[in-house]
């Protein structure tokens, strides 16, 4: 039997751009169908009845929801080829811990710059010292993940699609402060048509976000 | 060589009994250092350099930080008993979808409570909602891994220790709402010595929370 893999998707999400750099790297045909998240489908209520948030994952009419929870269940059910984690327990979780870290910290700073209320300044800081952090994790490694991509690398390429929105709302550079970081973001994107293909271009994020703020009246 | 473990741990935190739990079911010996988290040891600081948080993990002078990336490395290390985890990829994605709903939720929430400020009682209806979203994902099992303990319970019944202080603080009954959730959280503790060791009685996290309040400027 052929699996059968459905991707409810928001194109500027980029929780949903994890997914489909996952689903690219280990080469899985899917069909990926695009949520108003301002009329949610049935279809999204009824898989993801808790969070209702994409994207989620239908393999074989069964859902999986949250993005990294999705990326292991790939990894774990697609084992044949681009292993997202490394095999030693320890490296693991030192995977797990930045992944967790990304999480936390990187779309709801973000947010706060974007979205342009009163703490944008501080926001600002934030972020860059979040990305010093992650940049002083990289080290002189070509990606987290060493020699290759992995789920560190996966779950933080997205949000430098977003970097341009940062920037325009900010008045700052992020490549000023964190070099090294954007050139890993330029080499992700060099390398593996996975996250070329999965990455929206800036600017179209840039007119998404000035939509959004108009919608949300804040613009 | 005998493994060395170390857990640098502060009792009342729900977050460090999972991990007390989890060396329990596994039977892994282990040194327990009590952190004041009002003056954090060197060794903390160093262990756990980006949060700077318990419960820490060092294990064989390797740090491990954030509670389920903590339980994930037990899990695989001492794979010879108690599995936390299933072994379908489906049902583990599972799994790891209600930890991160629990993460996301309870903890936030239950502050709120306590901390008694002017969202308290939105916080209560909040912390109803999500208990009984969980009763209803227990359903009749007696325990969210089956017929024993797993990662979702592992994760979710340290909270149980902290229901009395919500409780007092809020005026309202938690078992009158959900009564199997309750049910749970007693056969947990009865059957299971790793729960009932690293639970502290309810009424010592009581005293806890006043003395914290108190230092916090908050009573």
């Amino acid at each position: 039997m052929e699996d059968e893999v459905v991707l409810l998707d928001f194109w500027p999400s980029s929780f949903a751009m994890r997914v489909k750099i996952a689903l690219g790297e280990k080469g899985i045909k899917y069909e990926c169908k695009q949520e108003d998240l301002f009329n949610k489908s049935p279809l999204l209520l009824q898989m993801n009845p808790i969070h209702q948030k994409i994207p989620v994952l239908i393999h074989n009419g069964k859902p999986i929801s949250e993005s990294i929870v999705i990326l292991r269940y790939i990894d774990e059910v697609w084992n044949h080829k681009s292993p997202l984690l490394p095999s030693d327990p320890y490296q693991r979780s030192q995977s797990l811990f930045w992944t967790d870290y990304i999480d936390k910290k990187i779309y709801g700073i973000g947010r706060r710059i974007w979205m342009g209320k009163e703490d944008k300044e501080e926001a600002k800081e934030e972020l860059m010292q979040c990305l010093k952090t992650l940049e002083g994790e990289l080290g002189d490694k070509p990606y987290f993940g060493g020699d290759s991509i992995g789920l560190v690398d996966v779950a933080l390429v997205p949000f430098t699609t977003w970097f341009y929105t940062y920037e325009r709302c900010g008045g700052f550079s992020i490549e000023a402060g964190c070099p090294k970081l954007v050139a890993w973001a330029q080499r992700c994107k060099e390398n593996y048509q996975s996250v070329s293909n999965a990455l929206p271009h800036p600017h179209q994020i840039y007119d998404y976000m000035l939509q959004l703020k108009k919608r949300l009246g804040l613009a």
